[in-house]
């Protein structure tokens, strides 16, 4: 029987260079907001979506292409962009056929870190597209990261508890040695029946609260309701919604 | 009333400059096996242990103080040391009255971190002194870093397991708002029923039982059995057995 191929869990950007990236699929995962919000925008027809870091490249790269540009700051969208990091604001009517252009923090960080350290694939998860992750994870056969955002570089448990979903879906399939992926599979397991109670004493969904967020929040923690498969492509620096035909 | 003190868990050393050591007591933990040795050395009646980096310091030290110097590497005594790092070697015949000089890897490095950064007090614990370690804390009512030493900086199971199980007992008496923490005594309270079923699920057993170690491990998953708080004394840099009259 061939060797089945290797999954590792990296629960911060900061601990990113401890692990091989050579050749894998690296799942970046942000689940309050950015990778909901990818899935949703791409689900609801977006033609791509541009992940940025800094504010200036985005509204430059929006006017360049008049695009929609979209970001926030502690809740509020920040000035000079249009739009807000809502998964929910992405509905068909306004999104389809459109670019947007996204920045964020945390996300866009742990993407450019798997870019920088050779990762080979790079697609996006979050609960609104679990299936579609997996479902390519165990097709391709390949060593794969699970790239947990965080905050600020911290652990952050809703990156973690969607680690633990993937690995729930997928473990028969990967070698899996790696006390962080054994971690976050218990933590799924646990809570999986209740998940939203439990998302609610985290700190981010305090942080959110505050800001009225809670709606999307649990959207963000809603299983394939925008199941689609976000693959970067690297040369376009853009993520577009993969089909199995592509 | 008071404001309580914080409680932060820190998961690996490459995480601790993401947090304010200022003023804290910060409990050092690597349960596999640094941290089980010191509590079962001072508890048989060690004078001092010396924990160093280095195997030259160590050696060094050790001809110095006429003391017992002991590390292991990959399960086996290092070269020109006279012990191992087997908390079920330092019973009371051998290790009273005398001075243990030893070098481990991922608890020093945590300890170390620890001093740079500003630590008002450093303690170590494991589950032999854990009722120890949750008496102080409680007792001192300061703020509290939860220092787990990991696995060459990557996240591991039974630090956090243990981080935990401190957490379980101290919560009523501090703020807490940090994921980590969460996580940590998630997990503790999910597998405590049958803690040393799950613990052999974690690579560092698996690492250790290659060569025998079981016994070891199940030492350091026992609650106090040998419940001593092992206290840093900054000037002499040794750690010696704090009682209440200290």
């Amino acid at each position: 029987m061939d060797k089945k191929p290797t999954l590792f869990t990296v629960l911060s950007p900061k601990l990113t260079d401890l692990y091989n990236l050579d050749g894998c699929i690296v799942v970046i995962i942000d689940v309050f907001r950015a990778t909901s919000t990818i899935a949703s925008a791409l689900y609801n027809g977006a033609e791509r979506v541009i992940p940025v870091a800094q504010v200036d490249a985005c509204i430059e790269i929006g006017k360049e292409l008049n695009a929609i540009t979209a970001g926030e700051r502690d809740g509020k969208i920040i000035e000079g962009l249009l739009h807000g990091n809502s998964p929910l604001e992405y509905s068909r009517e306004f999104i389809e056929n459109k670019t947007l252009v996204l920045t964020t923090t945390n996300g866009t960080q742990m993407l450019h870190l798997a870019l920088e350290r050779g990762a080979d694939e790079i697609i996006t998860g979050s609960f609104p597209n679990l299936n579609s992750v997996c479902a390519h994870l165990k097709l391709r056969r390949k060593n794969v990261i699970l790239a947990c955002s965080g905050w600020k570089n911290r652990f952050n448990m809703e990156d973690t508890l969607f680690a633990g979903a993937v690995i729930d879906n997928v473990k028969d399939f990967f070698e899996i040695h790696c006390d962080s992926s054994l971690m976050a599979q218990n933590l799924f397991k646990v809570q999986k029946k209740d998940l939203k109670t439990f998302a609610a004493l985290t700190t981010h969904w305090h942080r959110l609260a505050k800001y009225g967020l809670e709606n999307d929040m649990l959207y963000c923690l809603s299983e394939n309701v925008a199941d689609v498969l976000p693959f970067y492509d690297k040369t376009k620096q853009c993520l577009y919604s993969k089909t199995s035909i592509d």
